[in-house]
């Protein structure tokens, strides 16, 4: 099986940990390739970053579709473009936020989200609605810290978002902690084995559930809303996209 | 004042119908200009269309900042970018979806959605759900009709519409009918005339909204969420979203 | 166009106030009449006064009829008889809190209310709950004023609101603020331009609203729940009520 | 105990079968007090009877507060004036259909409610909302029987409103039938006999819970919103309903 | 009228209390036995607790049924085996927790839920949800007092839980309290002395409204979900649930 | 890695059935083992039946745990002793109708669950709400189908259950087929095929849920309301369920 990770930044840096994450989550067999985009942002910090890494997305998921891929997965905590994939991919499309947060969901009555920048909980809220998981997510929580910050060695990143799950834990009450950011996906382990409850990452938590949906035969139904675009120009810039 | 609706897809023919609709509805001193991308697809007819007229759109807002334009209306039932533009805005952005959907509230307990394709209908609960209007929403309704079909003049498209809203209100028992395509705006008192409830085309709705805001000297709350997105390298074929 | 703005207590002074900020936010061509009842509460302060504010404005509502207003404003911040106000116009009719509270989600992610006396707040969730509109409204706020001391040019009630709603931006996060009370309006711009948030009226907001739908030829659906009363014969201190 | 159940609508002989019923459900030591005011509508049929109702009913509260009544029945199946009646009354105030549809969720997962008009339909589903019993009311179905047929002993108003119970059980799937309307209370048995399930009538199902509530202990918390009404002075034609 | 009440857990003297308690709030005419099972948990702390107290109470109420009893109260916080309990019994069947929220919802806007451990809280918020009064219960807060405390004379439980319920009022805003215990019924009129707002007991609630169910006539509809459990045979341990 | 596959009932034929299917289901290096209770019912049709099997299943659950297990099923779509078996599990614990209900959220905007008899359609909605996936279940629809006939070779079980699948996609609009009973686990393959629309089996949904929270190390969190049952005396025929 061969899932095809798309972190739809242009950071190649963290595309390449995010695919070092996915592939280690992995049951034998399965083949993980994590690219990003060549257009876009250098990363997603805000709506209007997030819809623009959308066509950057799409033509991976293109180009996927192209050599045969089984599945994939959005790798950015605000799942942008993830109807549009749907529509373009013949195997399923999981997003980071999706998987993250209904995971969650398997392992006690609430918990927390530990993002980046506080100006993206307002996307974290609206994306817990819209996955019926608002009534286990008990607070999204902003540690201030810029994206590209995650791709720092030398920051303290790590331990400002340690701190703050530790305070999510106590404040919140919350059973688990999903971390809010595809960068974070590294920090998984070293955070649970701090703060003692399950710690959450979207980016394996998504690549395992692609691969479970592969191996179940599952893919998205493709008979109404989410059928293959139909055919259509497209102009200037985007010429590209025009599907024939 | 001067208001910009912008049509995100690229035919130029529907802008021109929904610029005057617009500027109808205006007040005395209130200057409309409808214009549309040239990049993007020629109709809007899926999560795949919808994610890549954002691009588009977005330019065109940035281009009325630089015009010092007082506000916006995005003309596409989907809504497509909203939450981005706000970003972008200085004035008030409304969606023609959301202005509608708000409007037909203060028109009695439910209404109904007409709608062209049934695979659009989808992002039409999205959007009740989001904007709060659900409970008010009775059923989405589709015609099956392609969206340029609205701007052939020979297509019976006026027709099948005006029939399946009249069915809307015997069947859903709806006190008004919300028109769901910016393309439909020149049949709104063609319909109303004919099936004896009100009628909410958005396009108008939104641009009254617009100039309401203007005038009340209300804009988009800019200190958390919605504030200008910060500086950020795009590159390869969105090179030119770059935010210095 | 005419529009008759109804403050349903008693107090002529307030009256006044609200009718000047309400003509202050029309177009050119629209008239605004603001009247009181001669019956009923000099104040509105609790579910007893807004019960019984209701037959006074519903007579000042059968009055404009008979004068052939295009459109009503209901002009406290309970929304009293707005449903049988519906059935007896002919033209639309607006309440303030929902003209408030739906202008306010077109402004951000969401908003808090601030309002006189905390016995009030109750009545507003139950509004915002009706509304739709509960997803946006994060807090309630009560500064515990008298109504009729905010028509008292002695008062400090303009620095107590002004601080309260500083606090809703900084506590809740909020947006945009909504101000919960018609003796309000003109407080508007002096607290929007000391917290740098934007500031919603409902008076303003709502005779706004009502011109725009007149404009669109929208008025209440009238053919099921909103038709005009059934005939009936009223009795005693009431019989004037009589729908013959 | 003394309960007081009050009739909002000004028609006697409706007043007398309902306490007949209300009587005939108390226990031991229970004496029930039908009463309907000297103002207002003969029947209630739309939001506008409704509205004006209450004063009327507000009237018997305070008479019954002088007298000192233990509990109240607000008798019609809108609940008009309840908020404004707890906060006159010492003891609890209880609505038909707050009770009716509350006692209605103990006997099985869904109930359908039916009511006389059609454009009554809106205003229980507004209740429902509001009692939190939405979840558990499968349907609202009208008979389109005006209510005062139902104290014409003429009228096929039985069979019509038995009938419309037998389908509601079938195309509904309900466990249990809520009568809309206190004028159907004395119907309650037959029907019940007929159909095979449930059938709970408000005003038998509010003077329990009253005398319930009343035999342990529980009345209206007062401390906030229920609180006494402020002093207030009310002028022209209200001007009894001062509060001193 | 014969009322069965079963304390699900193994603790005689918990039973006696109860017992007296609603056997206190029932009118002439009507005997309460209270009883619990010879097998399970001496009290019930946890989901697993929960579960195992099921079969003892089925067993009950299988006795009730031989016994001919009218109706039955299920005297634990978590409403255990409430819906299999409807199934095997011809009577009403009344939980405490949901007699007890649904009760509180007569007495205001909000209620806080005073209980023993924190581990409890998550199933009352279930209830919460399930029983349609989410929106009336502001808080469910645990004293972190094991059950068998109540049990015992010596013990501070009393001063501990009036504290807490008394920082629910200041806090929460609340207009009622429930206690969220069978254990705590005979506390009820001395917290509700001490903080001056209602409070109410699921057992007391519970059994009026059974009561109040049986004198109406009113039993469990028993045409769908809630028929006679399907002849089973059982087997092992509990072969004698076998229905035959 | 070791998962448990506990079918609450006692037929063991159709435990045999679902252990092959999960099995299937895993990757390299996981060993399945199902296993069924030796008291309790032989199928699970109502809520009596349920409630019955719990203790079954928690022996097997707690057996388990003396052997290592590293993750639990719970096989039987009322996912019944959900939250006792977590309780009692050191390793993750997930029932089907949460893991298929879950996962079929992943493949578009509605689905449709089929499941045995009329009488368990409300405990599918109940686990729907409290899984969050209420707005995407469109359909619980029954085939009157009792349990134990999918396990009769000789019945037209699989014939009328694909055709009730087929009726759920045209007449539901849905996207995905949730099958409702762990007995139709082998009918997956059969349906899917035959009806064009992803079919979701949740004993093979949960057993991969199941492998995957191992692999990325997560269990339940245990903090609070999840910990393991406080030490408890228990008596009676259940003495043997004591937590010394």
């Amino acid at each position: 099986m061969r899932i095809l990770v798309v972190n739809p930044n242009t950071t190649a840096s963290m595309t390449e940990r995010i695919g070092a994450c996915a592939q280690a989550a992995t049951s034998a067999g399965t083949t993980v390739r994590a690219v990003n985009p060549d257009m876009g942002p250098a990363s997603i910090e805000s709506h209007y970053d997030e819809a623009l890494a959308v066509p950057g997305l799409l033509s991976e998921i293109a180009r996927g579709e192209a050599d045969g891929v089984d599945g994939y997965v959005v790798a950015c905590f605000g799942d942008p473009g993830l109807d549009a994939a749907r529509e373009l991919a013949t195997g399923p499309v999981v997003g980071i936020a999706e998987a993250a947060m209904r995971t969650a969901t398997y392992l006690g009555r609430g918990f927390s989200v530990v993002t980046t920048l506080g100006r993206t909980c307002g996307r974290a809220w609206d994306l817990a609605e819209r996955y019926g998981v608002q009534r286990f997510c008990r607070a999204v929580r902003a540690c201030e810290i810029p994206v590209l910050d995650l791709d720092d060695p030398g920051s303290d990143a790590r331990e400002v978002i340690t701190e703050e799950c530790r305070r999510a834990v106590a404040e919140d009450g919350s059973d688990a902690i999903v971390l809010g950011c595809a960068g974070m996906a590294d920090l998984c382990t070293h955070i649970s084995a701090r703060i003692g409850v399950p710690v959450v990452d979207g980016v394996t938590a998504a690549t395992r559930t692609v691969e479970s949906l592969v191996v179940l035969g599952l893919r998205t139904g493709a008979r109404g809303e989410f059928a293959a675009p139909r055919p259509k120009s497209y102009t200037g810039l985007l010429r590209d996209f025009t599907i024939a």
